[in-house]
């Protein structure tokens, strides 16, 4: 049941950042809807395939295609509050990400999948629609920016297992503690322009 | 049997749009039959994963193959001719377009989906190999070009359910009203230069 | 057991030209690891989708992921040596588009498809993980540089099944004959600047 909220909350941040993006593009109604479309139920897609879930989510749940029509509608009749709200795409995307990796890792453990491997599903299906909007609307890639994003995916589905490993019984607690982790993270990394270490500085110096 | 004929006839037309924009690109034989396979392959690929369709349509099939080669080698032979009609990039595309929507609303209709999702199935399997040649060209995707052309696909697709609800078992006659709709839609809208009513001017004169 | 051997040695070829192309773009070290990680694994991952091959091959095989993790850390850290052999990216993408391709035309052929559709397979599996390296780091598509790339692959697909009529039983110097000539061809054309006789030459002349 978790679940199906977290993957509906991180359907309506994708589905916003996707209609953000589109109409920075001047696309028209039917591209923004196509654009929120893709940037909502790509990730999803892709871990399905991965994983071999028939069928995909989104194929036999209507309620999920009539959650981003009904989401792309108001967003773009809301659009000059987003517009005043500019930071929010990240906000918006940011959330997004941490929600499907969580649910990514959540459906890989249920495939009975070595955490690993789980942890790079849900870091996948969390960035995959996030890169095909920007790919489609000609952006450089989000998941680019200098600002820890990947980082962020990789701590808070690490930190997934390593409280399963603490208090195994308590599921619902550790995906809220992982999601609340992986914005954290985002947000103080964006808010402080917090970046990895350079590995290229030093490169500089010595060459 | 005529989704049969639908098919090759998309396939023949994406190979077609594929082999021009391949040519601009300057890209060599090998280069541009690679361009047209994925052309003409990539939205039933798409739709054929999506749906769990096994085996991919061109995996047993060899004359899409042929198909395929055949077509790439006569339209470089014929490129002359192609270059003279520097518009009909847009009509082949157009028919590739109409002709996959079509297709894959009936092959998701034969998986019992909702209509609504076989309307998105349609058009994702629709633009997708288009979506892929421009990606992989560098072209800016024609589907974020300003004329009708996502609205295009969302009103066939619907009207194929508004007949298939008023004439249910003549279903050779719906798919060429259908697929004859968008072709006319997106032709009408090239030509005359339609837009959808910007949403966007509205915003500008009260911000 | 030689399969394995030459996607062990094409995911290595591939994370290396992934941590080379993710560090020219100054991606931080978590950035790089997920370049590697899509380039390496995309083509492979393709063609499992396409043959419907379940699981897909690095989800229950963590030696896959380990391989990735560990090269990439090697790959970091020897960063200098890897930047003075600055050729040395086409060295290892051709490698790794040469095992790829054999790679893909051996699991087809045991999924009882056509040569011509073996091929195909091969070649896509070979491109695919590139392709998306280039993409997502922005550059402009290998594939397209006009050295002969499509080619090579196709001479190699093409040659492993003459091959496989002429000696029917040693299927093992049949890859590594066609892994060879697949590299050969690619290195020739790149050093002597060998490009398919242009078709587009004679088109100025005429037009």
């Amino acid at each position: 049941m978790l679940l199906n909220i977290i993957e509906t909350l991180g359907i309506i941040s994708f589905v916003i950042s996707g209609v953000m993006v589109a109409m920075q593009k001047k696309l028209d109604p039917f591209g923004i809807l196509i654009i929120a479309f893709v940037t909502s139920t790509g990730g999803g897609t892709l871990r399905d395939l991965l994983l071999g879930v028939r069928p995909i989510f989104w194929l036999i749940d209507t309620s999920v295609v009539y959650t981003i029509i009904i989401t792309t509608v108001v967003a773009i009749i809301l659009r000059r509050y987003l517009k005043v709200l500019s930071k929010s795409l990240v906000l918006f995307d940011t959330i997004g990400i941490a929600l499907y990796t969580i649910a990514g890792i959540e459906k890989s453990l249920a495939a009975s999948l070595n955490p690993i491997i789980c942890v790079a599903i849900g870091i996948l299906s969390a960035c995959f629609g996030g890169v095909i909007r920007d790919i489609l609307c000609r952006r450089i890639p989000v998941i680019f920016k200098k600002e820890i994003y990947a980082t962020a995916c990789i701590i808070g589905g690490s930190a997934y297992f390593g409280l399963l490993y603490l208090i195994p019984n308590r599921n619902n607690i550790i995906n809220i503690i992982s999601i609340l982790l992986i914005i954290i993270i985002r947000i103080l990394a964006v808010r402080y322009k917090l970046q990895f270490p350079s590995i290229y500085a030093k490169a500089k110096t010595s060459s």
